[in-house]
């Protein structure tokens, strides 16, 4: 036996995956299995499969019959290996958890996810203090939308940013080969983040992506049919970040005219469509006389691909699973864990917790300063926070091109 | 001096790429300028950009006085580095590049592309000969849609099936963790190659991609809704690939409809456009009860993508060109250069010259061998012949979810 005093709370855990799945979610999942396989308090580690939808179905898997080279196998893999959901529960569906949570002894719940999942943390955890039911409740964050208040950036984002900053680079040099207008539609509802890592693809003065639009500033038609045809006359050639999530200035989503479907959570479906793509290329061809226009949309491959993950990405989306698990072993507490960045010029973090309250429901934007005056590009201070969690990207080769003279 | 006799045809040397950009398009490119480094009869290395276009505006670089390093990390960067094109050239443009050519001293000519560049290189052959302008001609292979007749495969198919079959390894787990309906779309105008490498994601029993859908089978609206409600009955969920060329029975292709642009070579414009997942999405909706329905096109990245191309794939593109160059400079000769391979068990290819006429315009398609009866999906057959040039995949992990049992 340990010295370390136990707390008293011995228990089963429960921990499960939801909402987007993303690169590095499964680092967290199996931070939490290994930190909890060290917990005395700690007895069975059960894994819900599709989030509370699990629990309601009562449809769990052993996690701690998992061999080490299995939760290493699954950690290394993207999306989430427990399956996902999109639920907010009833009180209804918490009384009924509660029920089944009780019938398997979980003291310990952690659920993985990003704002959304926070709130459905939020309301199991006040809706078992009102139920006198001892649970020590915690969220662990994860979003590629770097979207979660208290948290410098959230576990996921930067392999996602990876994933879009690699995919700018090859396509610059694309659009460089075949000159013409080319427009690539992100993910990110609310918070342009994903879409301003597309800056960091750019290596040589010329390179695109050219004009970068984000949910954050109003999207004016007239502006960007402009903003192209500048970009168009200087270099002959102009590629577009845009964030699925632009609005216009009243705050509707350029793209919520093409699509009626909405979630638990309220939120319009934006992703798995190339309408907004289209959309914007026809603006180009009617607005201006520029011929050839594509649009690309990323979709979900931002957030699944294999073989890109950014490795510190990885190792911070285990690291702070692990330490909610420490900390609900600790003491009788709950909440969410933020990331936090030191101040000073080497990139480091430390975790703290937060109440759930304080990341639920309600998500964060781009910072001001992140945005430039025009609001169709990222600031010099972007890419600084960017660049340390996303990592080194490969250097794309160019000739020196000395011009043959004239003969 | 060596002494192996030289042909007698001194001169300098230009080289270009045209077509559609791939993943090791510069692997051929540096190829060719350094095994031209080596030859005694050739003088200077001229690289025009843009393909024949910069002949025709005496748009040229100097590429024997790039440096090694520079020439390496251009070869190991996807996107023509010299810039691309899609022209036909007429009578009058070959007449005003012979004389553009003449004026550089160009004994030889070397042109990167696929079927269509093809035809460009065997038309200034052609009348190169009518006007008796000395000039070895020859076509280097490439094109992600692996469709040059006489061709095992070409180089740039196999990194552009990497990318399609990592994405599909994702997006198979995207679709396990948030179940639907996910319709990818694939580049490949008539040949299904590119959308079959998606069968090489499958590593479990239930992986997608479920059902594949090529060019080279007539696509039938009311077959894939049943096709697609029957894969969902079974796994409560159902990935398709799809190629952007599938046609009705008349061979009109289902995406024709959504686009009037054609380029100088008379292909319709398929990509960079979403539209035909939007409409395959909008089926599933429509004559299923499946709600959760979403579609991908994954556009320019599977041709430009860093850091995914195979490392068959560029080992061969670097020697198929640099075997052309020593084709045209051992001999009176012109031609393109085919990829066999060898029959046995082992993966080995060799390189041989053939017509120009052999590879230019028409294209090949997916032999029957590869297609299952339904036509929904690939055979083994397709597995074994992808498989190495594609490379190893990395396993993707999953629980042995060993059930809790109910308390």
């Amino acid at each position: 036996m340990t010295k370390k005093k136990m707390d008293g709370l011995v228990g089963n855990m429960m921990i499960a995956q939801s909402g987007g799945p993303t690169m590095v979610i499964n680092e967290s999942l199996i931070g939490a299995v290994l930190a909890a396989k060290k917990q005395k308090t700690i007895r069975k580690i059960y894994g819900s499969l599709h989030g509370i939808q699990g629990i309601l179905k009562e449809q769990f898997i052993d996690l701690g019959r998992e061999t080490v080279k299995t939760l290493e196998a699954v950690a290394a893999t993207p999306s989430s290996g427990l399956g996902s959901v999109r639920k907010k529960p009833t009180p209804e569906d918490c009384a009924k958890m509660f029920e089944v949570l009780q019938r398997y002894q979980i003291r310990y719940f952690f659920y993985i996810g990003g704002n959304d999942s926070a709130e459905t943390a939020h309301i199991i955890n006040e809706e078992a203090k009102a139920a006198h039911y001892a649970l020590r409740c915690f969220h662990i964050p994860k979003t590629i939308d770097n979207d979660l208040r208290e948290n410098d950036h959230t576990p996921g984002f930067a392999s996602g940013a990876r994933f879009v900053a690699l995919a700018h680079m090859g396509d610059n040099l694309d659009n460089r080969a075949l000159p013409g207008v080319k427009i690539n539609v992100i993910m990110g509802r609310h918070a342009g983040f994903l879409t301003a890592a597309a800056a960091l693809a750019r290596q040589y003065p010329d390179d695109g992506p050219h004009l970068i639009y984000l949910p954050e500033r109003p999207f004016k038609i007239q502006d960007f049919a402009k903003d192209v045809q500048k970009v168009y006359k200087k270099y002959g050639r102009c590629v577009v970040a845009v964030s699925e999530g632009i609005a216009d200035a009243d705050g509707t989503p350029i793209a919520a005219t093409y699509t009626a479907e909405v979630d638990s959570h309220g939120n319009v479906q934006l992703s798995g469509t190339g309408a907004l793509g289209d959309l914007l290329a026809g603006i180009v061809r009617n607005k201006t006389d520029i011929t050839r226009v594509r649009a690309d949309t990323f979709g979900y491959l931002q957030r699944s691909f294999p073989t890109v993950a950014s490795p510190v990405d990885a190792e911070e989306a285990r690291a702070v699973a692990a330490f909610a698990v420490q900390t609900a072993v600790a003491g009788d507490v709950d909440g969410s864990i933020a990331i936090r960045r030191k101040p000073g010029k080497a990139y480091k973090v430390y975790f703290e917790r937060v109440p759930l309250r304080n990341v639920a429901k309600e998500t964060r934007h781009m910072p001001a300063s992140f945005i430039n005056k025009a609001g169709n590009d990222v600031t010099k201070a972007f890419i600084d926070y960017a660049a340390p969690i996303v990592g080194p990207l490969p250097a794309m080769g160019r000739f020196k091109a000395h011009r043959v003279p004239k003969a």
